[in-house]
């Protein structure tokens, strides 16, 4: 199976990728973390995506805050699906790196995913190599059922939990 | 080829869905289009899903404005991979749209794009055809290429029409 | 006397939930309360909701965070009034959830309250009972006294604390 | 049947009022539409309130924009249900009036819809007062299902419209 | 000399009242404190209105939180100038509260200041009575030359403890 | 009567003004006005401050878009009350210009009103002349009383011009 | 004197970039302009900035709209100062530019300048370049002077057409 | 060496000030603090920033909170090149503070860094002074090759840390 290449711009970002990393690992979907950012270290984070298909990357996943460029410069240096994952920092509350990475320009998209949005961007990741691979597929319902189960388990214990007094 | 399954919410969103269309036809990506409303035809919008992956989709697109439910819908009925555009209406300036699409919770990822992103909706849902298609990503370096060569051209026009003037 | 239904999207909401069960109470008004996301659990937000008048319910509210889609779906598989309460999530203060709950497309109303507002929807939700129920409107009605006695009686407390220090 | 009591601040307002007077009118609700401002004419906003119920009114739809107190005051003066319609104006894209509309205080509801959303107004309107009336009722069901066939409708025609070229 | 009104819509208003009482006593400026709520107590809060200028108040303060009213009910029921303090509350950083006080419509000015500003509130309501009170006048010029004086005894500090190593 | 000293940061906000002007006129208040910009001509602004007071003038309204410092520097440099016009300008929607002006730290006011608000920071500063001015006073009570005249007017029109088709 | 250079991400952007190009013309300062774009042509603008210092380079000005990434790829290839300036796009005011050009991580600085503010863009490179050009800065000074001179023309104009009437 | 001079609107800045001055220290570059208020102080501001030229200063850095002004009133008085910090207060998470520095009006630049951005701050003063005095610059590039060797060094543990489990 290809690689999902996982790049976040600053170690502060690791407790995000650390959600992502638990879903492919439990997906049995290889993966390859780095830590390149796009402000300091651009050529390690440019060939990285330049490379990332022949390297046997069949998506990449970016994780970035602030004025948060990572995906976007991933996405300018390779035709491979990029997932953005905008991260939280201190004080604009996330929407600096949300606009950073959705607001891409036309020819150059970032798929983008909710604020520290982690687990999606790992399902993402998953869903598009599920494309030709019909046991990811698979697994990937059988987790949808899964979630599934575990929200109506405890419907049951909260529907219990509040019930009308007298009735 | 898989086909590309694009749904948007109202007739109002229909210039958006032409950029991707075109798009699309460019890279010559079979795709069908369909008005599904999340609100008010909630049924069809889910079967249309339910059913995507046997009928032939490899993606889906979903084309919605306002407290925009619709790629969350979608999105809630496959494990095909989910592509929402947020678009912009009257009031609120598309922040609307954008944050009803992208904050999806974990579990259900949708892929966002830019507030009316109509032309990389269809390339990002080209880029997941292309995992396994090397005719398609050749079209995709292609096009990449040609979009720089349009910006260098026009990078010739403007550096000499803005010229330091005695110089 | 018609039930009040309660949906939440996930038990990170149950806070919410629990002021909106404690006015409920303290008016004597039946209700239900569930745990059913738009996303992982559609089809029983779904049938709940479309079963939702035959099986005793007078109206509706439905808590959710993030893309709050809940109140949406419930709308829109129902005619019965939805109340709609936008939950604050970790990073964006709740402005995403309020917006994916109010800005709701012509044709399928949700009625929504304030961030987080779970008393109100439960009065809301009481009002709305109250239209047929000459008693319930009596005890929203003393309630309302009550609340401003309330005040009131607060009033005399921080006037005589906050006095000009030798008038 | 209980009347629709509908109050704008201003008339600036009125093509947002018209849009929920045409659905009644649709519905046969019978209704009232007056102007007074919770400003300029607090004291008729107040007993328009106050008077409410004991004058036929069931439900009360309040428009208005800026700091848009109207609905909150209506409902500070009543145990009706009041519907707050927060309307865009000149500056700030009519967040302004959603912000002063929706986050009322615990005890104070105000069912809030979208901004400018007047057709939802009327329809909320139309669902509180249908709790004890099956012929509207059915009304609401009818519309819903008329506004189901037209989208269906629409979707033929973009489905036709919007496909792939030589498919 | 006349007094300041100061109105507070909720208890939890009180240590932003407290900041603005401080200044008051300073300033031996005569006040008298209120809890009136603008939506559970309309009437206290209109009937201090109407009679403030009679009952010997010059200036009116009003702090209140979320879609914050309160300044907004007293302006419209007296000419005495009005001040409003938004407070921040729970959820959205008090933007709702800002918004709801400062945006009034032409016709009802209401005096606003920053978020959770009890100090300038005080200060701007004796600048007002300050307006024929020379006295007063010659106060306000003084804490004014003395908050200076403060600053530049931090700078001296701050200029020594920063200070290029070894110039 | 003290006269109200009007400043604008640039002509472009002369509507603004015109509007306040047409107040003043209206009530027989003297001014002045200005153009002096805090940052282009900032001694100007800051001299008309220092001596507005033995020039005259009881009250300074400032009117400025963008980083809307003009308020703040004449605030800075008088114990007069200022109220500050947040203008809107090209691209942020005025909320630039809104938070420049409200959000002053404690010891130097700025009475906010809102966007573009020519009107309301007219009869703020006739409110504060009023003060002692029982003429000026009557004159504003007349006009409120006008005001509120009219919109029961303008109600009369429309309740007959909404009604109830058959009713 | 070292040169400006100046670099738009597309040629929509040429507007604000004239504006720059005009104050650089009037302070005789040499520039070049060019299009490159972060994400279609990221090499160039990455060759450009690398390059810059040793082409005689002194400034670079970089403007954007939307996820605007431009000056952020151009000041992590050189230690230039980089100015940025956000472009307002369709959809979001600006606010999505503003946001991705000033949220720079520490170690990589972008000098932000308004919304579409190509003026003050060319002016700020003209400080950086008149630090060690004495004639610059006359030049500079000279111009500051004269703007104020048309701001007190234009008082002169407006605080005799706005005058109070029978004054 | 020109110094940086640095200028605070109040101790609550310091800490922003202490991350800027560790990065002068380190570069060696010469500076001075101050405390100067816009609104406080404002003859101070001035002062410096007029006499800044000749007291030896080369750039200046201005840091507030808020209505953040100072970075304006220094930018007023002098051709220098001024840089802006934004810091976050309590309330409105800093968004009021980076538009009131960042939108500054034509004529009268201030180069804006992120929120809280004292690195940047610092960094950006010594691009500037840089431009003349070559030994800096080798500095500067030195220390950007160190933080991309950070990243790496970084790199490494992470991508051995985060390790496709049986890979």
């Amino acid at each position: 199976m290809k690689k999902v290449g996982i790049v976040m711009g600053s170690d502060s970002d690791a407790p995000v990728i650390e959600k992502a990393v638990k879903v492919l690992n439990e997906l049995e979907i290889p993966y390859e973390v780095h830590i390149y950012s796009a402000h300091r270290t651009p050529e390690n984070a440019q060939s990285f995506a330049k490379n990332a298909k022949e390297n046997g990357f069949g998506v990449i996943i970016a994780a970035a805050g602030m004025a948060a460029h990572l995906a976007g410069v991933i996405a300018a240096n390779t035709t491979l699906a990029v997932i953005g994952i905008p991260c939280k920092s201190q004080n604009l509350n996330g929407i600096d790196a949300l606009l950073s990475t959705v607001q891409m320009p036309p020819g150059v998209p970032v798929a983008t995913v909710a604020v520290d949005g982690g687990v999606n961007a790992a399902l993402l990741s998953a869903q598009i190599l599920a494309l030709e691979n019909e046991e990811l597929a698979k697994k990937l319902e059988i987790r949808k059922a899964e979630e599934a189960k575990k929200v109506l388990e405890k419907d049951k214990i909260f529907s219990e939990k509040f019930k009308t007094m007298e009735e």
